[in-house]
């Protein structure tokens, strides 16, 4: 199956072509929803394809990752990372902006967070520095920080990473290092769980 | 659930939110998946991104529905209608342009198309009148078309819309009318078949 819509021997490449090409190569979706999602956009040019193609370049201008905390904002840093009342000791550490998405939606914590933006991972070869985990040290080492909450998912790699970033901190014993407990499924995803069990699981965090 | 990534009592309407909520508003994507691909197009702001906004304006701008078939094209007629190899007296009518698609993928078929936008349907209160119907007829009374081909969906509305436009062709009774038969299972969609079945129940169209 290739996704040109017209003949299955060559590309001609014309602007529908890549249109769809662009759009297959987005997460969950394949040629055929490519093909479906383009037509959907080609039938509705003036108003659904317009205001994506706006929502697009609204959101590249300005949409930035926070220097700080690495969460997406329209403000460096980020406005969680300017709230005063955020500024409770407590860092909650993520792999990535959807775990925080997924964190906020629970509407249970106050603190602050950092975005790792991936795990540790020695299969895929990602070590600590190709991850913002320097930063986050660097921010746990700040005196003012009495907490650091690990809400990593419950794989291998999650652990080991927060693992890791627990025996960086050990020269501060003050600092209370915790982990989400209650609730999460060994080898969950922490984006795709429900906000109850998120909560669940930070409110018994150990 | 809601598509609001920060909060899930109030929106603040950002840009995040905008594109998420365009994004989410597409077939196939729901708020879940919307959040992905929204975190993926930021997270390659200068080329996935870049690209499908590039592909999104260019669509926009040069894809037109062909003003004869109904196809989408660069070109209005559009190159099937303009090619003469392909003018050999066959109309092959379809509901949509995927479909059209679908037929073109098998590589087989010579002629031209028509491109009604949908088919008859008593529930969702399509008529005639709602249809690309009229120019198919005009078309159809052409001296030089000698078939029609119907590869409507086998389902009720499918049939009900290939009924209605054969009893509208009465008085042409030299035109040959066909519809797609072998291998179409009843209530399936067009779009949804692979290749080879299309291309059978092409080939055995009675």
């Amino acid at each position: 199956m290739t996704s040109h819509p017209h003949h299955h021997t060559k590309r001609d490449d014309g602007p529908l072509d890549q249109l769809i090409r662009a759009l297959a190569g987005l997460p969950g979706l394949g040629p055929r929803s490519a093909r479906r999602v383009a037509l959907h956009l080609l039938a509705r040019k003036d108003s659904t394809m317009a205001q994506l193609s706006h929502a697009l370049a609204v959101a590249a201008r300005d949409i930035k990752s926070c220097t700080r905390c690495g969460n997406l904002d329209m403000a460096d840093p980020c406005r969680i990372c300017q709230s005063p009342a955020r500024a409770n000791g407590q860092i909650c550490v993520v792999a990535g902006v959807s775990d925080l998405w997924a964190i906020e939606r629970t509407g249970i914590y106050r603190g602050q967070y950092h975005v790792l933006g991936g795990v540790l991972s020695a299969l895929d070869g990602v070590g600590p520095g190709d991850l913002n985990l320097m930063p986050l040290l660097d921010r746990a080492h700040d005196a003012q920080i009495t907490e650091i909450i690990m809400a990593l998912s419950a794989t291998v790699d999650g652990q080991a990473t927060a693992h890791y970033i627990a025996d960086r901190l050990r020269d501060r014993p003050d600092l209370k290092i915790t982990r989400l407990a209650h609730g999460i499924p060994v080898g969950g995803d922490l984006d795709y769980l429900d906000d109850g069990t998120i909560a669940t699981a930070l409110k018994s965090r150990v």
